[in-house]
This record gives structure tokens, sequence and C-alpha cells, in this order.
């Protein structure tokens, strides 16, 4: 690769891994801010800015989360941020000017608000790794996101969508294993491929030389073993998601 | 802000415009390859990579994608890449190991693969602009979901999340002014203000000075008045996108 075609920013991105150990090493105050004001600048949709941080910080309430999460690592992270979908700011926004904005309760800005929640989260996670920190996404926050809505005190027109520990790592992760992007890209259609199984051959095996942190650093199981366990495996709630979405004031049609 | 707190990866996340106007130079092949390196390295919800990218070449589909998104501009992007959620893949992989997965249609791994495909085209953004292109983010693909699939000839289980334009900037648009943070991020729980109005006095004179390029340089809207004004457009092809999900195959409940 020519030294043009990379850079400090695109090394970091490159070397991506999940870290769930921190050191006990606080971030500095002026350091969250400058992530908030990357969450500020990402792209929004239709310039709405209609998504919003929880950050945790109260111990007590970081457990709860990590019993949600049923990952306990989740309440010792150093920083806990939750993003959310906001409608409820600038739905108040126009309640004060005297309209009621019954189409924030649409699940097009559902789903706006979502994107760029999820937008946001990526943009202060390329931040943080940039200057050394380590990161980890927790969509396990759904796996009770009713019970997370009334812990973070979320208002209707809102709800959680990504859960994001932050700090200093403690441990040093293999850099995991990923598909070939010939399968994950297309040019102008999609393109369906009758021997999927050929044709991660070789994935499947490097899978099996990767050592998850998480499990007692045993090897792991071939990729397309991985995805029938994962498949095999099904949580009620999680699959009931969009009834709290509608307690959420939010409506499916 | 301390040197500390800064660097040249996050000075470029707070530059953060949208580009619409590009130059004819084209994006060197290498450096495309190197932006789906990155999307390749980005988070994904429990190690299945279900997400996936089409990259529109063809100006004729350019074109039609466009059409949707009422946006000509769109038709003259140097690059058009449509992050997909894609449990096609996965699910295949299941089948040609002779398991039937029927859980790759619920609602959990739709929206798993949806935040996926997001934080994978925010990292391809962050990887662009640290090298000086531009980009543009396109929710417009969701005025005719369906057709956008019938386009891309998307199969069951996959569906398209977001569009992406990049090219290199002809055009230096102002930073848009964005709202106070004070009104975004709230510690341990939500707080509902009763006074949006008066908090956002400011940014909303702030924002009657910025000037947008695709306005023919006119000045626009306070902030509060775009909130009215959106809300009060609705599309009602955007309401019933759940009706497209579910003719992509997945299950709602």
């Amino acid at each position: 690769m020519s030294q043009s075609y990379t850079n400090e920013t695109i090394k970091t991105q490159l070397e991506h891994r999940t870290i769930r150990e921190f050191t006990e090493q606080r971030i500095p105050e002026e350091l969250m801010e400058q992530f908030f004001e990357v969450a500020r600048r990402t792209a929004t949709s239709t310039g709405m800015q209609a998504c919003s941080i929880i950050r945790v910080t109260d111990p007590a309430i970081k457990k709860e989360i990590a019993d949600v999460c049923t990952q306990e690592y989740v309440a010792r992270a150093p920083e806990l941020l939750i993003f959310i979908v906001d409608q409820y700011r600038n739905y108040q926004i126009a309640k004060e000017k005297n309209v009621e904005a019954t189409s924030a309760r649409g699940i097009d800005r559902f789903l706006s608000s979502f994107t760029d929640a999820c937008l946001m989260a990526q943009n202060v996670v390329s931040a943080a790794e940039s200057l050394g920190l380590g990161t980890v996404y927790l969509g396990s926050i759904h796996n009770d996101a009713s019970k997370i809505c009334k812990i973070l005190n979320l208002p209707k027109l809102t709800f959680p969508v990504l859960g994001l520990g932050l700090g200093y790592p403690n441990q040093e992760p293999q850099r995991k294993p990923r598909m070939d992007m010939k399968l994950r890209v297309f040019e102008n259609q999609y393109t369906c491929f009758d021997n999927y199984l050929d044709r991660i051959k070789e994935y499947d095996e490097e899978m099996t030389t990767y050592y998850d942190l998480r499990d007692a650093n045993r090897r792991v199981d071939s990729f397309s073993n991985q995805v029938v366990a994962r498949f095999a495996s099904v949580n009620p709630k999680r699959e009931q998601i969009l009834k709290v979405v509608q307690e959420q004031g939010f409506q499916l049609d």
C-alpha cells in the first residue's frame, strides 16, 4: 500500500480490536469533553441532531446495566456511554412553538435517529482509539431494552441504541480474523453465491487459530460453526424489542 | 484544549462538513480498497459481519438511485456506496451446514446488522475525510426502500441502510452550527427541560447566519423553525418502511 493511501487515522482503524479490560486510569474530563465535541460534529440526518448520550458515572447504575448486559466487566469500564434515539427534544421544541408534531412518533424519525446515534458512537470510537484508548460496544443493552429505559429514566420518544465502554487498555487481544471483503463488497448488484463454505474455507481455518481473551484463552470455533451456534441462540426478549419501541411512544406504521 | 487531547484524527473529525459537489478526479482503486479494508476491520456485533456494501459504478444505476433520493448530485458522486443489512450470507452458510436458521429473520438480527452497517459507514467516512476526501450521507435512499432493493437486486434477508457519496471536494461549505452538547449529554439519567427555546436561543440565532450551499447561498431559518418545518413534512412511503423490511423476509415480532 502506497504511503499516500494511509495515515495515522487509517492505521489506527486497521488495528481495531475490542477492549474489555481497562486500567484504573481515569479518562481526563477534558478528553471526555473532546469526545462529546466529536459526537457533536458527527453527520446527522437533515441536521436534526435527534440523538443524545447518557454518560453513566454512578456505580450502582453501571451495575444495573452490566446485569442487563450479563457482562460483569461493563460495571468496571471507566466510562460508560449509552447512545440514544432522541426525538423528545425536538418534539418539545416544536411544542413550545405551539406545534403538536405527531410525525415525531413515526418509524422514519426513529430509524433516522437510530442511524445518527450509531454514526455518533463510531465517531467517538475512532477519536478514542486514535489517542490509544480502548472501547467495547455493548449491543447487549438490548437484552432488556425496557429495563434500560427505566434505569436511565428515558422519556417517550427516546430509545437506547448502543452502549459503549471506554478506558485505557489493560489487555492486548489478538486482532480478530475477518472474512474476505470479496464476499461483502459487490459491484452494482448483490451477488449470491452457491458455495459459501468453499469460499470461507481459509477464513474458517484462520478463525480456529484465534484466541478469544473472554474465553479463558481457549481457541475459538470456525466462523461457520459460530454462525450456526449464534443462530441457534435466540433471546425472546430481544425479539420483542419493537414492543419497547412502541412503549416509548413510536408508531410502527 | 491541551495538545495531548487532540491529534490529526480528531482535528479532521471536528472539521466535518457534508460535501455534495466533487471534482472530476477519480478516487484511486487502491484507496477504495483501503476504505473497504477499514470497513472490514470495523466492530461488528458478535463477530457476525452481517452487513455488506454495494459499490455502484454503473451511471444508469446511479441515476436510478439519484431519482429515489430526489437529489440529482447523487448521480455525479465519483463513488457511491450503499451499506446494507446482510443476514443472507450467514443464513446461507448455516444452510450449507444443513441448518435452517429461522432466527436469521428476527428483528434482533435485523437491528444488529443495521447498527453494524452504520458503524462501518462512519468508519469509512472518517478514513476518507482523514485523507482530504469529502462525503455525503444519503438517508434519502429510504424515500423508496423497495425500489432500492429492486435496483440493487437485494435478496431476502438484506436491506438498504444508508447511502454514501465520496470524492474530492469541489466546494468549501461553512461548518454548520450545532446545538450545545449540554442539551445532548446527560449524566446517569435523561434530563427533561421545560424551556428548550430559551436554552437554544443563541443557537437559533447562530443558525440564521449559516449559508447552505444547497439553497442558492441563502441564509437558512433558525433551528427551531427548521424542526417545525421538518416535522410538518411527512413522506408516507418512508413511514411504511417496515413493510419493506418484512417483504425482505424479516419478521417484526
